[in-house]
Protein backbone atom coordinates (compact mmCIF):
# COMPACT_ATOMS: atom_id res chain seq x y z
CA UNK A 1 0.00 0.00 0.00
CA UNK A 2 1.51 3.35 -1.31
CA UNK A 3 0.71 6.37 1.29
CA UNK A 4 -1.55 8.88 0.10
CA UNK A 5 -0.87 12.52 1.24
CA UNK A 6 -2.60 15.69 0.77
CA UNK A 7 -1.11 18.73 1.40
CA UNK A 8 -3.35 22.19 1.85
CA UNK A 9 -1.92 25.04 -0.16
CA UNK A 10 -3.52 28.36 1.34
CA UNK A 11 -1.77 31.42 0.26
CA UNK A 12 0.96 32.99 2.27
CA UNK A 13 1.86 28.73 3.15
CA UNK A 14 5.59 28.63 3.81
CA UNK A 15 6.52 27.61 0.48
CA UNK A 16 10.06 25.51 2.23
CA UNK A 17 8.04 23.69 3.87
CA UNK A 18 5.19 22.85 1.70
CA UNK A 19 7.85 22.05 -0.92
CA UNK A 20 10.42 19.40 1.64
CA UNK A 21 7.45 17.73 2.83
CA UNK A 22 6.46 17.32 -0.57
CA UNK A 23 9.43 16.04 -2.04
CA UNK A 24 10.77 13.90 1.05
CA UNK A 25 7.67 11.68 0.72
CA UNK A 26 7.83 11.68 -3.37
CA UNK A 27 11.54 10.22 -2.91
CA UNK A 28 9.81 7.57 -0.48
CA UNK A 29 7.43 7.11 -3.08
CA UNK A 30 4.08 8.04 -1.61
CA UNK A 31 1.35 9.81 -3.78
CA UNK A 32 1.83 13.24 -2.63
CA UNK A 33 -0.87 15.96 -3.79
CA UNK A 34 -0.24 19.81 -3.28
CA UNK A 35 -3.60 20.87 -3.34
CA UNK A 36 -5.31 24.58 -3.29
CA UNK A 37 -7.95 25.80 -1.99
CA UNK A 38 -9.16 28.00 -4.99
CA UNK A 39 -8.31 28.05 -8.96
CA UNK A 40 -4.78 29.22 -9.80
CA UNK A 41 -1.37 28.76 -8.63
CA UNK A 42 -0.49 29.54 -5.22
CA UNK A 43 1.55 32.54 -3.88
CA UNK A 44 3.71 31.51 -1.34
CA UNK A 45 4.64 33.46 2.06
CA UNK A 46 8.04 34.62 -0.18
CA UNK A 47 6.58 34.95 -3.17
CA UNK A 48 7.33 31.56 -4.96
CA UNK A 49 4.44 30.77 -7.09
CA UNK A 50 3.74 27.17 -7.56
CA UNK A 51 0.95 25.19 -9.29
CA UNK A 52 -0.99 22.67 -7.42
CA UNK A 53 -1.77 19.10 -8.57
CA UNK A 54 -5.49 19.55 -8.37
CA UNK A 55 -7.70 22.12 -6.69
CA UNK A 56 -9.41 21.11 -2.87
CA UNK A 57 -13.27 20.77 -5.44
CA UNK A 58 -11.46 18.41 -7.52
CA UNK A 59 -10.96 15.88 -4.67
CA UNK A 60 -12.32 13.40 -2.03
CA UNK A 61 -10.05 14.15 1.10
CA UNK A 62 -11.75 11.27 2.99
CA UNK A 63 -9.88 8.95 0.50
CA UNK A 64 -5.95 10.27 1.70
CA UNK A 65 -4.24 8.49 4.17
CA UNK A 66 -2.29 11.74 6.19
CA UNK A 67 -3.44 15.09 6.06
CA UNK A 68 0.09 17.47 5.86
CA UNK A 69 -0.67 21.22 7.00
CA UNK A 70 2.66 23.62 6.02
CA UNK A 71 3.03 26.69 8.16
CA UNK A 72 3.23 30.53 7.27
CA UNK A 73 1.10 32.89 9.19
CA UNK A 74 -0.59 34.26 6.15
CA UNK A 75 -1.12 30.37 4.77
CA UNK A 76 -2.37 28.77 8.59
CA UNK A 77 -5.00 32.03 9.00
CA UNK A 78 -6.25 31.04 5.75
CA UNK A 79 -6.76 27.21 6.86
CA UNK A 80 -8.18 28.25 10.15
CA UNK A 81 -10.77 30.34 8.67
CA UNK A 82 -11.62 27.58 5.92
CA UNK A 83 -14.59 25.26 7.25
CA UNK A 84 -13.54 22.87 4.49
CA UNK A 85 -10.15 22.47 6.07
CA UNK A 86 -11.49 22.03 9.44
CA UNK A 87 -13.36 19.76 8.78
CA UNK A 88 -10.52 17.70 7.27
CA UNK A 89 -8.75 18.22 10.04
CA UNK A 90 -11.61 16.83 12.38
CA UNK A 91 -12.39 13.77 9.65
CA UNK A 92 -8.52 12.59 9.98
CA UNK A 93 -8.61 13.11 13.41
CA UNK A 94 -11.18 10.87 14.29
CA UNK A 95 -9.48 7.75 12.18
CA UNK A 96 -6.51 6.45 14.03
CA UNK A 97 -5.05 4.88 11.08
CA UNK A 98 -4.59 8.14 9.75
CA UNK A 99 -2.17 10.61 10.34
CA UNK A 100 -2.04 14.47 10.88
CA UNK A 101 0.64 16.22 10.42
CA UNK A 102 1.26 20.27 11.19
CA UNK A 103 4.12 22.56 10.91
CA UNK A 104 5.45 26.16 12.17
CA UNK A 105 2.14 28.11 12.74
CA UNK A 106 -0.46 25.33 11.23
CA UNK A 107 -0.55 23.44 14.53
CA UNK A 108 -2.97 26.52 15.37
CA UNK A 109 -5.24 25.02 12.64
CA UNK A 110 -5.94 21.76 14.76
CA UNK A 111 -7.01 24.12 17.58
CA UNK A 112 -8.95 26.09 15.41
CA UNK A 113 -10.82 22.79 14.43
CA UNK A 114 -11.43 21.83 17.96
CA UNK A 115 -9.36 18.60 18.09
CA UNK A 116 -6.52 19.72 20.72
CA UNK A 117 -7.09 19.51 24.50
CA UNK A 118 -4.64 19.63 27.35
CA UNK A 119 -3.82 15.46 27.23
CA UNK A 120 -2.50 15.85 24.04
CA UNK A 121 0.96 16.67 23.01
CA UNK A 122 2.00 19.38 20.37
CA UNK A 123 4.99 21.44 19.63
CA UNK A 124 4.92 24.88 17.03
CA UNK A 125 7.15 27.78 15.71
CA UNK A 126 8.05 29.33 18.74
CA UNK A 127 6.41 32.91 17.64
CA UNK A 128 3.15 31.57 17.74
CA UNK A 129 3.31 29.49 21.30
CA UNK A 130 1.83 31.87 22.73
CA UNK A 131 -1.62 31.31 20.92
CA UNK A 132 -1.35 27.85 21.25
CA UNK A 133 -3.17 27.54 24.41
CA UNK A 134 -5.68 24.17 23.89
CA UNK A 135 -2.96 21.76 24.00
CA UNK A 136 0.01 20.49 26.11
CA UNK A 137 2.89 22.39 24.16
CA UNK A 138 6.17 20.83 24.50
CA UNK A 139 9.60 22.01 23.26
CA UNK A 140 10.89 19.57 21.36
CA UNK A 141 11.44 20.41 17.67
CA UNK A 142 9.04 17.66 16.46
CA UNK A 143 6.46 16.05 18.84
CA UNK A 144 4.63 12.82 17.92
CA UNK A 145 1.11 12.09 19.96
CA UNK A 146 -0.84 8.63 18.31
CA UNK A 147 -1.33 9.82 15.16
CA UNK A 148 -0.47 13.42 15.40
CA UNK A 149 2.62 14.56 14.00
CA UNK A 150 3.67 18.39 14.51
CA UNK A 151 7.18 20.25 14.00
CA UNK A 152 8.28 24.04 14.85
CA UNK A 153 9.25 25.46 11.17
CA UNK A 154 11.32 25.32 8.13
CA UNK A 155 14.68 23.76 9.73
CA UNK A 156 12.38 20.66 11.09
CA UNK A 157 10.78 19.70 8.22
CA UNK A 158 13.15 17.24 7.15
CA UNK A 159 12.83 15.50 10.34
CA UNK A 160 9.14 15.32 10.46
CA UNK A 161 9.15 13.81 6.62
CA UNK A 162 11.74 11.64 7.93
CA UNK A 163 10.00 10.23 11.26
CA UNK A 164 6.67 9.42 8.97
CA UNK A 165 8.47 7.28 6.56
CA UNK A 166 10.64 5.93 9.93
CA UNK A 167 7.40 4.91 11.28
CA UNK A 168 5.45 3.77 8.36
CA UNK A 169 8.75 2.34 6.44
CA UNK A 170 11.03 1.55 9.20
CA UNK A 171 14.15 3.04 10.42
CA UNK A 172 16.31 1.51 7.38
CA UNK A 173 13.91 3.52 4.36
CA UNK A 174 14.91 6.96 6.08
CA UNK A 175 18.02 6.73 6.38
CA UNK A 176 18.27 5.92 3.25
CA UNK A 177 16.55 8.99 2.10
CA UNK A 178 18.21 10.76 4.69
CA UNK A 179 21.83 9.85 3.13
CA UNK A 180 20.48 11.43 -0.30
CA UNK A 181 19.47 14.59 1.28
CA UNK A 182 22.21 15.08 3.17
CA UNK A 183 20.32 14.93 6.71
CA UNK A 184 21.10 13.47 9.52
CA UNK A 185 18.18 10.51 9.94
CA UNK A 186 15.71 10.92 13.26
CA UNK A 187 16.05 8.51 15.44
CA UNK A 188 12.30 6.91 15.91
CA UNK A 189 10.75 4.79 18.83
CA UNK A 190 7.96 3.04 17.06
CA UNK B 1 22.47 47.95 -1.50
CA UNK B 2 20.18 44.85 -2.34
CA UNK B 3 21.63 42.14 -3.71
CA UNK B 4 20.65 40.62 -6.56
CA UNK B 5 20.29 36.81 -7.34
CA UNK B 6 19.48 35.20 -10.30
CA UNK B 7 17.98 31.15 -9.74
CA UNK B 8 17.89 29.81 -13.02
CA UNK B 9 15.35 27.02 -12.86
CA UNK B 10 15.96 24.25 -15.96
CA UNK B 11 13.14 21.34 -15.74
CA UNK B 12 14.45 18.54 -13.29
CA UNK B 13 15.79 21.05 -10.87
CA UNK B 14 15.74 20.22 -6.90
CA UNK B 15 12.91 21.84 -5.67
CA UNK B 16 13.78 22.17 -2.28
CA UNK B 17 17.39 23.26 -3.16
CA UNK B 18 15.37 26.06 -5.44
CA UNK B 19 13.08 26.68 -2.96
CA UNK B 20 15.20 27.02 -0.13
CA UNK B 21 17.82 29.51 -1.40
CA UNK B 22 15.24 31.97 -2.72
CA UNK B 23 13.17 32.04 0.33
CA UNK B 24 15.95 32.41 2.79
CA UNK B 25 17.26 35.25 0.74
CA UNK B 26 14.02 37.05 0.74
CA UNK B 27 13.72 36.59 4.49
CA UNK B 28 17.29 38.51 4.20
CA UNK B 29 15.22 41.38 2.31
CA UNK B 30 17.37 40.36 -0.74
CA UNK B 31 15.80 40.81 -4.15
CA UNK B 32 15.59 36.76 -5.65
CA UNK B 33 14.53 36.32 -9.50
CA UNK B 34 14.21 32.45 -10.42
CA UNK B 35 14.21 32.34 -14.41
CA UNK B 36 13.47 29.98 -16.92
CA UNK B 37 15.03 28.83 -19.68
CA UNK B 38 11.96 28.68 -21.63
CA UNK B 39 8.70 29.73 -21.19
CA UNK B 40 5.57 28.35 -19.24
CA UNK B 41 6.03 26.73 -15.73
CA UNK B 42 9.01 24.45 -15.18
CA UNK B 43 8.29 20.94 -13.36
CA UNK B 44 11.26 20.21 -10.88
CA UNK B 45 12.85 16.92 -9.74
CA UNK B 46 9.84 15.70 -8.26
CA UNK B 47 6.81 17.24 -10.06
CA UNK B 48 6.71 20.52 -7.61
CA UNK B 49 5.40 22.81 -10.84
CA UNK B 50 6.51 26.09 -10.56
CA UNK B 51 5.59 29.83 -12.14
CA UNK B 52 9.24 31.53 -12.72
CA UNK B 53 9.23 35.36 -11.88
CA UNK B 54 10.75 35.79 -15.54
CA UNK B 55 12.28 34.01 -18.58
CA UNK B 56 15.70 34.25 -19.24
CA UNK B 57 15.40 35.97 -22.81
CA UNK B 58 13.43 38.90 -20.69
CA UNK B 59 16.55 39.39 -18.41
CA UNK B 60 19.97 40.71 -18.11
CA UNK B 61 22.10 38.40 -16.14
CA UNK B 62 25.50 40.52 -15.90
CA UNK B 63 22.74 42.96 -13.83
CA UNK B 64 22.81 40.58 -11.06
CA UNK B 65 25.19 40.52 -8.01
CA UNK B 66 24.94 36.65 -7.34
CA UNK B 67 24.01 33.40 -9.63
CA UNK B 68 22.88 30.33 -7.75
CA UNK B 69 22.38 26.81 -9.10
CA UNK B 70 20.11 24.60 -7.41
CA UNK B 71 21.20 20.81 -8.57
CA UNK B 72 18.80 17.61 -9.62
CA UNK B 73 20.61 15.52 -12.21
CA UNK B 74 18.23 16.97 -14.61
CA UNK B 75 18.45 20.09 -14.12
CA UNK B 76 22.11 20.27 -14.32
CA UNK B 77 22.08 18.20 -17.22
CA UNK B 78 19.99 21.00 -18.71
CA UNK B 79 22.20 23.50 -17.36
CA UNK B 80 25.13 21.96 -19.00
CA UNK B 81 23.75 21.75 -22.45
CA UNK B 82 22.73 25.51 -22.31
CA UNK B 83 25.49 27.79 -24.19
CA UNK B 84 23.16 31.01 -22.20
CA UNK B 85 24.03 29.40 -18.35
CA UNK B 86 27.75 28.03 -19.28
CA UNK B 87 28.43 31.91 -20.53
CA UNK B 88 26.74 33.48 -17.32
CA UNK B 89 28.89 31.31 -15.19
CA UNK B 90 32.66 31.98 -17.32
CA UNK B 91 31.22 35.67 -16.83
CA UNK B 92 30.12 36.01 -13.19
CA UNK B 93 33.73 34.39 -12.80
CA UNK B 94 35.65 36.95 -14.19
CA UNK B 95 33.93 39.40 -11.71
CA UNK B 96 35.43 39.22 -8.24
CA UNK B 97 32.82 41.00 -6.60
CA UNK B 98 29.78 38.78 -8.05
CA UNK B 99 29.23 35.34 -6.32
CA UNK B 100 28.97 32.54 -8.40
CA UNK B 101 26.98 29.17 -6.16
CA UNK B 102 26.22 25.51 -7.03
CA UNK B 103 24.78 23.42 -4.85
CA UNK B 104 23.79 19.33 -5.05
CA UNK B 105 25.23 17.89 -8.89
CA UNK B 106 25.59 21.73 -9.68
CA UNK B 107 29.00 22.20 -9.40
CA UNK B 108 28.83 20.56 -12.72
CA UNK B 109 27.68 22.91 -14.59
CA UNK B 110 31.11 24.65 -13.36
CA UNK B 111 33.09 22.36 -15.19
CA UNK B 112 31.53 22.48 -18.08
CA UNK B 113 32.00 26.11 -18.28
CA UNK B 114 35.55 25.39 -17.54
CA UNK B 115 36.10 27.66 -14.73
CA UNK B 116 37.29 25.01 -12.85
CA UNK B 117 41.21 24.16 -12.05
CA UNK B 118 42.82 21.39 -9.80
CA UNK B 119 43.87 24.88 -7.22
CA UNK B 120 39.88 25.39 -6.55
CA UNK B 121 38.10 24.14 -3.47
CA UNK B 122 34.59 22.61 -4.14
CA UNK B 123 32.27 20.11 -2.72
CA UNK B 124 28.86 18.54 -4.32
CA UNK B 125 26.38 15.95 -4.06
CA UNK B 126 28.51 12.31 -2.82
CA UNK B 127 26.63 10.81 -5.80
CA UNK B 128 28.07 12.81 -8.46
CA UNK B 129 32.05 12.93 -6.90
CA UNK B 130 33.35 10.81 -9.07
CA UNK B 131 32.40 12.73 -12.31
CA UNK B 132 33.71 16.25 -10.28
CA UNK B 133 37.09 15.80 -11.50
CA UNK B 134 38.42 19.23 -12.67
CA UNK B 135 38.55 20.97 -9.15
CA UNK B 136 40.30 20.03 -5.77
CA UNK B 137 36.88 18.48 -4.16
CA UNK B 138 36.47 18.45 -0.53
CA UNK B 139 33.51 16.34 1.60
CA UNK B 140 32.88 19.59 3.97
CA UNK B 141 28.83 19.63 3.49
CA UNK B 142 29.57 23.79 2.29
CA UNK B 143 32.56 25.28 0.82
CA UNK B 144 33.86 28.79 0.08
CA UNK B 145 36.73 29.02 -2.15
CA UNK B 146 36.96 33.03 -2.88
CA UNK B 147 33.75 34.22 -4.42
CA UNK B 148 32.80 30.16 -5.70
CA UNK B 149 31.00 28.31 -2.63
CA UNK B 150 29.91 25.05 -3.24
CA UNK B 151 27.67 22.67 -0.97
CA UNK B 152 26.52 19.12 -1.21
CA UNK B 153 22.58 18.97 -1.47
CA UNK B 154 18.98 19.73 -0.21
CA UNK B 155 20.20 19.31 3.50
CA UNK B 156 23.01 21.87 3.08
CA UNK B 157 20.81 24.59 1.25
CA UNK B 158 19.95 26.21 4.79
CA UNK B 159 23.67 26.79 5.85
CA UNK B 160 24.56 27.86 2.08
CA UNK B 161 22.24 30.41 1.78
CA UNK B 162 23.36 31.81 5.40
CA UNK B 163 26.64 31.40 4.77
CA UNK B 164 26.34 34.05 1.90
CA UNK B 165 24.41 36.06 4.37
CA UNK B 166 26.63 36.14 7.02
CA UNK B 167 29.45 36.76 4.33
CA UNK B 168 27.35 39.49 3.16
CA UNK B 169 25.47 41.45 5.77
CA UNK B 170 27.01 39.81 9.31
CA UNK B 171 27.04 36.77 11.44
CA UNK B 172 24.32 38.76 13.76
CA UNK B 173 21.67 38.50 10.48
CA UNK B 174 22.94 35.19 9.59
CA UNK B 175 21.70 34.31 13.31
CA UNK B 176 18.69 36.32 13.66
CA UNK B 177 17.40 34.66 10.33
CA UNK B 178 18.51 31.11 11.31
CA UNK B 179 16.37 31.73 14.72
CA UNK B 180 13.17 31.92 12.64
CA UNK B 181 14.14 29.15 10.13
CA UNK B 182 14.91 26.58 13.46
CA UNK B 183 18.37 25.85 11.93
CA UNK B 184 21.41 26.09 13.70
CA UNK B 185 23.46 29.25 12.39
CA UNK B 186 27.18 28.69 10.76
CA UNK B 187 29.89 30.24 12.13
CA UNK B 188 31.69 31.90 9.43
CA UNK B 189 35.13 32.80 9.06
CA UNK B 190 35.66 36.22 6.99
Amino acid sequence: MIPTILIPLAPGYEEMEGVILADVWRRAGWKVDMVSLAPGPVIASRGVRLLPDAEWSAIHPDRYDILALPGGMGGTEALCADTRILDAVRTFDRHPDKWLIAICAAPLVLQAAGILNPERQVTCHPAVADRLTAAKRRSERTVRDGHLITSQGPGTAFELALMLVALLRGQQEADRLAAGLLVPSPKVEI
